[in-house]
């Protein structure tokens, strides 16, 4: 019975085409199974995303599932070998776009908390779930302003539990206690354009920069620590020219990323890049954009009830990891919560026949309900 | 007499809209003023591009005015104060694209040659035009075919007057008496593309070439000589990048250009830049194209005239220089034939408002008479 649960949801949800920021409701379709369970729901609309909060009790401690309901474009549909929003099921695995990031997490924490629920009614704390429908969007209208409404009013979560796929290769075996930070640099150096053939009556902003780069890439940033490798630098994007060889470009634009320790600022890492770049005597202008502060959760009830309920379940620990991309947790954990990120193998996602194994959806379910059950019984 | 007509062949040649490879009957009206001289005209056509080759007398030693009928384009038209093919003569000044690059030296050549044939109609040796329409452009099926093809039939140029607009304050200030060397390299350097999060699996180019590029801009080629100054390396062009910022590119993609004096060669530039990209532990791909050879008329009849005739017509000699861009001197210099280039003030060439002093053009038109007087009398 729960096994086609979980598996049926998923394919519902796959079905649904929506691509960031649509919600193509999905949203409606989790509330109403949360509605039937006694949760209390808030759809928060801010511009083109949909937010659901749901929440179920009105006691702490609060835990909240997070999670998103969009995903990435399929690109050319004909280079699958299943259609990405048919949901093909072909015993194994669920194939589509967002099988694995994120709707088969969504289905997994929607049927676990209908099994903790049909055991545990009256469990203590609250339950809640903050779905959204543009983690793979740009970010502004989603987690971030959800989370600014429960502050303003201030309903605190205490537990929040993401469902991004965090395993690599099989299912439980790594947990996201936190992410590095993320700091994006844009920067424009400033030369004199000219004819190559009269390279004194210019200035190229080219040959300015190499020795500033060169400098960026060979820094130390820091040594990292227990749980965060060290902070690393890259250069994304470098453009000059106007495309005639015999032109000396006027300026050169370069982009740039920092993921970042907990053993740095933001700020220091800002000053050192234009220490740098000041070194090399450089006229440029440099945009800072923060993407992300670092977050980690080294301990507390959440990791714990985690660890023991994978323990429990698969027989081994997870490994706890703050690598990889960014996640929505980095907007949750600055309210004081515990975050931990934990939801199926995450080989295929993001690429041409993204899939999750059915198998993998009904123990992720039941990891899910334990944790509850350590949690608020 | 003579002063209206330099001018109207000037008018009657910018009319002709002969936008690079074209040329629009410009060579036509000149043949024809030529062939009532007793020139020999030969048409030669390669592939988009019009070439003339004609010729007065059989014997040595051959005189050539050399130059181009094509111009570069426009831009946008509205943006001249005069239309740019309109020919507007303001009393002062005439107005157009081409005038000063070189439809006016064209026309100085062909009146100065009628003033000259009519005083010397048995002068020595032979006048010779070479005019082609694709100097502006890719330089393939101009000067060097036509040179191919004299070279073919062991037909020698001595002297080559070329028309290129030389002078910069005012007209016969400077002589071009050679040109540094031009080599181009096309470099892509390849590196393994990933995501900025992973770096440990990607290997950034912008990375790997930047210290080698910084190296390159530094380095010392030459220390140039009386003639030329020391060679110059300046990058054109660099991109690489998604375009998105969490994605490390695959390669980087870099566009170069050396101008070289007479104490280096084109093969040692290359080595000493393999050397360095090497030394730098690079995987990359590097295309050389070699745009001209340096060449140098450091002394002989043709420059001894040219200096004399500029004395004796301005009251005081040119700077001689070797500076400035390429022109198709360089095609006819290896054959071993003096080359000059005496021509306009150049200050508003390639821009909007291109226009040239019509009274600089009867002067041009007398000195050229009396080098012709110089070296066929």
């Amino acid at each position: 019975m729960k096994q086609h649960e979980v598996i049926a949801l998923t394919q519902e949800l796959i079905k649904r085409r929506s691509v960031t920021p649509a919600d193509e409701g999905c949203q409606e379709l989790i509330g109403a199974r949360l509605e039937a369970l006694g949760f209390q729901l808030e759809t928060m609309v801010f511009a083109d995303t949909t937010n659901l909060w749901a929440r179920r009790g009105d006691t702490a401690p609060v835990f909240c599932f997070a999670g998103h309901t969009d995903v990435v474009p399929p690109g050319n549909e004909r280079n699958w070998q299943h259609p990405p929003f048919a949901a093909h099921f072909d015993g194994e695995y669920i194939h589509g776009r967002g099988a694995a990031d994120m709707k088969g997490s969504l289905a997994a924490m929607v049927c676990a908390t209908e099994q903790f629920i049909a055991k545990h009614p009256d469990h203590k704390g609250s339950i809640a779930f903050l779905i959204t429908s543009d983690e793979e969007g740009p970010f502004i209208n989603g987690t971030p302003k959800v989370v600014e409404t429960l502050e303003q009013r201030n309903e605190k979560i205490d537990y929040a539990l993401v469902g991004e796929p965090s395993s690599t290769a099989e299912l439980g075996d790594v947990v996201k206690n936190g992410r590095r930070g993320s700091l994006s640099g844009s920067l424009t150096v400033f030369g004199i354009q000219g004819h190559v053939a009269y390279p004194h009556l210019a200035q190229n902003p080219i040959h300015s920069i190499a020795p500033a780069l060169s400098a960026l890439a060979e820094a130390e940033w820091d040594h990292g620590n227990a749980y965060f490798p060290p902070t690393t630098f890259q250069i994304s994007n470098i453009n000059a020219g106007t495309g005639a060889g015999n032109v000396i470009p006027g300026e050169c634009q370069v982009e740039f990323n920092f993921r970042f320790s907990t053993e740095v600022t933001a700020q220091q890492l800002q000053q050192r890049t234009e220490a740098i770049l000041d070194a090399h005597q450089l006229d440029y202008q440099l945009n800072w954009k923060l993407n992300g502060e670092p977050f980690l959760t080294d301990s507390g009830e959440l990791l714990t009830a985690t660890v023991d309920s994978l323990y429990a379940i698969r027989g081994t620990g997870p490994q706890l990891s703050t690598a990889g991309g960014t996640s929505d947790g980095r907007f949750i954990a600055p309210t004081g919560a515990q975050v931990i990120e934990l939801g199926p193998v995450n080989a295929t996602i993001h690429k041409v026949d993204e899939c999750v194994k059915a198998d993998d959806l009904i123990v992720l379910s039941e990891v899910y309900e334990n944790i509850l059950e350590r949690l608020l019984c």
